[in-house]
């Protein structure tokens, strides 16, 4: 173990993309979603991996993305503000190449679900597309998109409406088995992981 | 498999603590990190677990993590706000019992460094504790609280001023190897998870 401090000025002078693989990964272990969106129903439909998604807080139920809107995510970040909805859909361990394939740079009018193969799914109600075969759909609407100034770049909270999910997964405390469901984590940019559960603790007294 | 439709309705009328841990579930897999504070160097420390710390950018090389003012976690915040300072530290998959100890509500007197039995440590020119058996350590500068009135939550924003790793888990394009660190993840309020490497993915082309 040869542990040693990587200083600011060390990070300063890092190759651009040596640095973003670093820092990316710095954060520690993230979510893999996709956010489904489109111009109107059934059209010009978008989705892009993310791994920004954070919780914001459970009554309303609320959830955080990052974006930056000058990247890959810029359809999707003005589909969100022209429609006020979108969905979130949680990645696959089987699923994690193909998700990845959504943040190629597709021109706009190339659908990243058919580009990446992810047939879409549309409820009755809800005019945002879902990915069918994702274990977590969650339905959104925009609720608040908060402008992080120092880099340029915004906080999208959205309000979850509906959450399509096998039953079964949620335990009697109302838990997610998220490692029975078989979902993946992200690591940096482009590193993909299964989960093990290690254990569940109880709520912690002094 | 049978999935069913969870609506806005249902999660409203679901009782406080279920809601909790279901709503926590549906961000996905998190990052398990215990935050370092204390009031001056080596008085009053605190530790606090968080799953919340998010990318926000890499030039310059900045971490958010959502803050409740009235929580557990209030000590931690206030410290901040005073210092200026902080610490992240990655918890490792043998560590997750003793940091899921740090959310246990210990008087403002008390360190979780202490009672949860992780040794601080000082590096010379930073006054904020770190944990010492952390895989990988960040000096955190705090940039910017950013108000969320949605729901009276704060976005900590903090720029990375060092980085304490084993250099040998730096790959050559920048990556930092976390499923060999050992590091741990986290789902819901109280589960914690190892991670298995699926694979990495080459930049994604059309």
């Amino acid at each position: 173990m040869t542990e040693r401090c990587i200083t600011g000025k060390d990070i300063e002078q890092m190759e651009k993309r040596f640095r973003a693989a670093f820092i990316n990964s710095l954060s520690g272990v993230k979510s893999a979603n996709l956010i489904g969106t489109c111009k109107r129903r059934g059209y010009l439909e978008n989705l892009a991996i993310v791994s920004s998604v954070v919780h914001i807080g459970a009554h309303p139920p609320l959830l955080g993305m990052i974006m930056r809107p000058h990247t890959v995510t810029r359809d999707t970040l003005e589909n969100i503000q022209h429609t006020g909805i979108y969905t979130i859909n949680h990645v696959g361990a089987h699923q994690t190449q193909a998700a990845h394939q959504t943040s190629a740079r597709y021109p706009s009018e190339v659908s990243e679900f058919e580009a990446a193969g992810f047939p879409p799914w549309y409820a009755d109600d809800f005019d945002a597309p879902f990915v069918q075969s994702s274990p977590v759909k969650l339905a959104m609407k925009l609720a608040e998109i908060v402008p992080i100034k120092l880099n340029d770049t915004q906080l999208v909270i959205g309000e979850i409406t509906a959450v399509w999910i096998d039953q079964s997964a949620i335990t009697s405390a109302g838990q997610v088995d998220l490692d029975t469901l078989n979902v993946a984590a992200v690591t940096g940019l482009d590193t993909y992981h299964a989960i093990r559960k290690i254990e569940r603790y109880p709520y912690a007294k002094p």
